[in-house]
């Protein structure tokens, strides 16, 4: 089947090469010269436009940093709305706000298209391996014809409820793991600070009321967790700026939905304040250097 | 055996009550007549004094409120100091300070006793049924004297390292625990407010890296989970006093520490304006009720 | 002279007033029928598109709700942009993000006009009575240029540096302002609730290290200032939804600027709780609601 | 007239100069040998107990770090009550609890003293100079009475209302201070970071309704005020330390009062932060190092 495919970054890379493996013919196109030359070399189509890409093709699937993006990658006088084929299917799996994700699904439907908003988890190594976690926001119909594409790039497919609602679960999750993660750090450093051993405090915490994802399989404090970024200096997981970016989705839809989200918008700071100490690229359990020094950071 | 036991309150008595059906004698002191009748009723011997209390006794527990009570009982002139058996081992299951229970242990040893803090989790209901968890700081020797007790009252005995990391185990066990309650509570509000079902939400988050004890089993949302004080009006679970009182502990230790608690602080405040509406006898779930107003209270 | 003006609401209707006493000619425009008759019965020129407004106007004026608006009234097909004069000034009066500020100033420069950013401080009274202050961001020649129109309208025009520092100045000292409020309200509730006398609390505070405009002139506790909100159950002053929106540009700005704000982001939160309560419109001193139920609520 | 004296430290020992210097006869105490030595030679009469400075003396005044100290000092076997004349009056001038000031007032009278509270702002520098104020809790008469004496060591003396209300006004004052400081920190580090000259800007808050204490007379960005202690490297002014004390003090008494304290609780972590990164000693002014590392630091 032919797919079209706007956005190959990190994520979209690796995603558009298990569609290729899965057997379908990808037309892929980025502004960014060498990651189109990328896909080619995995064996996509290149194209010219986000138009010349979705012409002729059943499902066109965008991956892009966030909603501007995503909207002029439709909407231009290239985009994907222009070339569309009559019924075809837009995913979009970026990750941006609920009310822009509704807007763009109403834009594609008026010119005859279907729309899911599909954000994901699982980064770039879920992406890599085709285990990465779809939330799929869209009618019964539109998630079902939408799965046998997502099942070629992902493990569990989640339907969420109609358009935007892939977008709110991913946002709503990701607040409490932005939280989570923070109250884990702040608790895990005030035990070690008050003489606890932190493999003890873990294995406690972990069979009890505050267990939780961010304890027991991405526990910050290092060492207590073998395959945790904790344990090879915070590389290779869910990046802090990339937190920050959720944690700022969710706050300006709590904003809009006149909802406080206290503890999310302190969050965010703590977030942030690892980032504006150049710490944004580290896994966001880095976020414990905030409260233990001496333990957390590489000797100099 | 004979054990003594000081503080027969919600805690106290059933904790008294299964170590009488385990075959032990218990001499029991309550400065509350009704208290002290209630564990006669139930076959205690009952006594005027923590000293008395403590008089040839192997072991002596004591349950109560807060570390000044407990340094009264065993300091007091008619305390249990003043009547200990040498060799005797004092047991504080209550929840204090980590600071006071190193202070009290080493006025036990000085006094040629033994003594291990072990604060518990599991509520009432786990003092009845002897399933409460024992968090446990004393010596290697002292933890496994101690099991003998313990078991009689509690399931699992954890042993958190010396004097005072039974109650650092639990203190920093129930900061995470009352920070990611309120991080469920606000993204559960927002989700809705942003128009996801909370079924399929909750559902989402327990299979994915948002997941904790206050999503997958104490939900805060009204009918997520049948069994979580949510479905039954917030009664009956651990109440948001006790929350409080716990994370006061907490920020207390860290302020000793000179550690930043940036979100346990908050998520005190948010308890304390729980308990200042009158919410406070209420399961600590029921912070919930801060961000959602519609679903979350009874109908008028 | 002839000056245009976009945006004729609470605050436009009334500065293009103190313009027409000035004796100037206001060519009006705004998408609500009712207030360009409103402009028209002060004895405004009203048109049918921004840029009718612009053309053959040395000075254009717009006070808009957000960004986008301003963007629209600039660079739409019927916009200013597209009628204004060679060497024409924009002055946008609009509180609005910084960077937005500088990309609309780029943009007029390249059509060969003049851009001010000039949000001001001072209310509907201040727009009244002509005695707003202005925060301009712009070149020392076109802070001189603007001077002469905004003297019509204000009575403080304070130079605030290149284009986007009046946005900058504004949003920083609305910052403060919001964090210094809620602290103000919440010390006077603490302190009320303790047994002190509020009158005595604040007069303590006023010649303290404590002062602050929130304490001494807009003291949020009923009583203590008989010219501020609180003392006419919160209206009239400067509405919790519009510092909710300066908050959200101050965060907004600062998530670019990689700088954390907690306290500021946890402000924007308890303004966020005031509004879902439905106290946006009245004044954010109404905030110490959240705190104080007693005293400062309408008897029922 | 003779005036025992318990608490020779940085405050105790210049204020008991002034007593000297007023013609008074001081009997001091101070657990420190050093600083007896220095009352010595300063003129005071020096005591071997706070019961031997109290006996004789109509006023006894005590200025000591914490509850704790003034309890023991005051109810010791060797304390002051131990060696009050009847009638005499204690005034204490450390910064404590008011329900422990309260508890302490009802002690003396019951040994048929007179009470009253009087905590001071000012600083050792105002200690030295004789113009501290002192915030005064007791009944009129007894303030009056007090009057005379604390006119020899300060400049304000403010009747708070009665006893206890001395320590409510000064907790509640320094809860805003601790706030708007931390407010004026986070705005001027926004503002620099988006490029506004920061002298620009804190005369823009000044004369707007952001001026407050702590940035027209502190402001915590080096080089806007010649007096402030940033302008010295954060030295000579109230340390972040003892405001991290009097924010302890406020939440605490927040926690008993049921009211919640958010933006204190939070500035209480920030000045935490500042302490743990070994700034405690530094004016709390220096919390602005927590958001601007550039300017704010010594160049190393």
């Amino acid at each position: 089947m032919k797919i079209g495919f706007i956005g190959l970054g990190h994520m979209g890379l690796p995603m558009a090469g298990n569609l290729l493996k899965a057997g379908h013919q990808v037309c892929a196109f980025d502004l960014n010269a060498d990651a189109l030359r990328a896909a080619r070399d995995a064996g996509a189509q290149t194209t010219r436009s986000p138009r010349e890409a979705a012409m002729g093709a059943p499902f066109v699937i965008t991956m892009l940093p966030a909603a501007p993006h995503v909207r002029t990658a439709l909407t231009g006088d290239d985009g994907v709305l222009a070339g569309l084929d009559n019924g075809a299917m837009v995913i979009d799996s970026s990750t941006i706000d609920p009310a822009s994700a509704q807007a763009l699904g109403a834009l594609v439907r008026e010119r005859g298209g279907a729309f899911v908003d599909a954000p994901v988890s699982g980064g770039t190594g879920g992406a890599a391996a085709g285990t990465l976690t779809f939330m799929v926001g869209g009618s019964n119909a539109d998630f079902e014809r939408a799965r046998s594409v997502l099942a070629s790039m992902g493990k569990n497919l989640v339907h969420c409820g109609p358009n935007g609602m892939g977008q709110v679960a991913k946002l709503c999750n990701n607040l409490i793991l932005g939280i989570s993660m923070a109250g884990v750090a702040e608790a895990m450093s005030l035990g070690v600070a008050l003489g606890i051993d932190p493999q003890v405090l873990a294995s406690i915490v972990n069979t009890s009321t505050g267990r939780c994802w961010s304890s027991d399989t991405c526990n910050p404090y290092p060492g207590i967790i073998a395959t945790a970024p904790a344990a090879r200096g915070y590389t290779g997981g869910f990046g802090a700026d990339l937190m920050l970016k959720d944690l700022g989705l969710a706050s300006d839809a709590a904003r809009q939905a006149h909802q406080p989200v206290y503890l999310g918008a302190l969050a965010q700071q703590l977030y942030q304040a690892l980032s504006s100490r150049g710490d944004g690229q580290l896994d966001f359990s880095a976020v414990i250097r905030l409260y233990s020094q001496s333990a957390t950071k590489p000797a100099s």
